[in-house]
């Protein structure tokens, strides 16, 4: 059987995590890296797969079967999503959670005015994505019952990157912790709503410029709206030596609960996450997607799908029937 | 819009849950319960709905749309789930794992052979059903990873009815408990393959006859085939009143653990069940697919399926933008 395709777009954290993915699938071939920087650049081990300018993928239609997309979401994927999936069947983890519905209307006209359809899953990472089908699964279960999602340990790049804005600030990595207090009460089974506040820590650590006034860094981290001012916050300053060796991996992961009755009965579904490397694992689960998307293009279900619309037979390697019979 | 009209099979312990979940749902409603027993005995709240015979099924195909199929697995649904299913759509949570694959060809030679096609959702319970779910999840997202399932603490069925068997028995429960050091060296990441021995002890808590010889039941217990003789099984005899106050509840639960890599980085998925009345799950789970049975029977989806098959989308009363806006 002839393999599925792919090419990847970006090739940052999320982009090698994918490429490691597909390589590891005996079902895929990667074709291509399609990349704004230069080839050199992207040290490439033993040119495994070839590295071309993001405009040539255009010319690329009869090549690739599926391209996923590893950009931002607010940077790159706004833009790519809808221009790739006009041409190409398409994967992404796009992950501003207010803008889905937005995003995917975006892919859907893209799809539609396309003369030859496609099938785009988007937001198919950990959260939104795994974390996502445990929430709609144990709310289908046990409706009207009480979820509550934690995050971390784990590094936040989006807050990493808002204190590397701050003037005098050299390097910074934020963790999110979860409070094991509320993780304790919330498995115990009293369900409680909880702000984000009450659910987890922010911490910080920080090189900061030679010359830079640490306690004014500190009071700027501190109050600065939707990031940290609402949260306890610690902020730690480190030399560069320590930056690097301690905190350059990029652990994450997180909690789903759900707690539901049936009548006086009470139940408690629990879903955890312990990642060694988020972007790995990201890239992991676009790769069980992408196979996904090509699977339902050659059904012709076209469209914007998500998560909740695949059914879990797609995603893996195995046929169905090894699934049923090994697994079910 | 008309609500799903839905038939009970079977008013057991399971078929109460079920009841009492598709009378929480709003957009259905329970049109009849079949049972093999007098109507009278059942004992129905208000004359909640009506118990008619088994054999007033077939007359019914025009009533309702989708029969919950609630008896056990090896006495009823061997029989009952090819006879439902040539007529109506259909749900059960058939559980005897190494036999899906014979179970689900009956379905579907039955429907194969029907005149007006049917959809049916089978093994969609716990285990089989939302642990299968995380198995396939997990395994298709971190290939080539180890799963560890773990059972209880709970009663299983099949080992207290095993022990009632015994002569000199009276009333009976066993309790499956997971091994807490096991559990422990999973959830830790260290991924090993454990028998179930290993996994399990078996707590036995047996009401005797007032003439009976209780060294030797514990010895005919312990040494029983299959179920017990490999187990760390303990056994304690206790009073009627007992055995009534502290151990008529059925509790049940466990854990699924899948521990992969990419690369060199690890990754561990952790799911966990707890449940204060297993049948009262299962049943919701039920409900939930017949839900997903009926939407797949009017998108001509006819045949037999499994967990593995349905989309998320298809489970929830609420429809799939609420569900992206929502949960994604």
């Amino acid at each position: 059987m002839s393999k599925i395709r792919i090419g990847i777009v970006g090739y940052g954290n999320v982009g090698r995590g994918a490429a490691k993915a597909v390589e590891a699938a005996s079902d895929m071939e990667l074709k291509a890296v399609f990349s704004r920087r230069e080839p050199e650049s992207l040290n490439i081990p033993d040119n495994a797969f070839s590295v071309l300018p993001m405009s040539s993928a255009a010319k690329m239609t009869d090549d690739i079967d599926v391209m996923m997309l590893c950009g931002g979401s607010a940077a790159d994927l706004v833009e790519q999503g809808p221009y790739f999936a006009y041409m190409f069947n398409i994967v992404d983890s796009y992950d501003t959670h207010a803008m889905i519905p937005d995003y995917m209307r975006s892919i859907d006209e893209a799809i539609n005015t396309a003369a030859k359809k496609t099938t785009a899953i988007i937001s198919a990472g950990w959260d939104p994505g795994t974390f996502s089908m445990i929430r709609a699964l144990s709310e289908a279960l046990l409706p009207g019952g009480i979820t509550n999602t934690f995050w971390g340990r784990g590094v936040s790049q989006g807050h990493s990157d808002a204190i590397r804005q701050l003037p005098g600030v050299k390097h910074a990595v934020q963790y999110t912790i979860p409070i094991e207090t509320a993780v304790e009460t919330v498995r115990s089974g009293s369900a409680p709503v909880l702000e984000p506040k009450h659910k987890m820590l922010r911490e910080c650590h920080v090189v900061a410029e030679p010359d830079a006034d640490k306690t004014e860094i500190e009071t700027e981290i501190k109050k600065m709206p939707h990031y940290f001012i609402e949260y306890d916050t610690t902020v730690h300053f480190i030399d560069a030596d320590e930056f690097f060796s301690a905190h350059s991996e990029m652990p994450h992961g997180g909690m789903v609960f759900h707690s539901g009755n049936t009548g006086e009965n009470k139940h408690i579904m629990e879903f955890s996450l312990k990642l060694d490397s988020n972007p790995e694992f990201t890239g992991s689960i676009m790769t069980a997607y992408a196979r996904a998307a090509f699977r339902m293009a050659g059904e012709r279900l076209f469209g914007a799908k998500t998560v909740f619309d695949v059914p879990l037979s797609y995603l893996s390697e195995k046929d169905r029937l090894t699934l049923i019979k090994e697994l079910l």
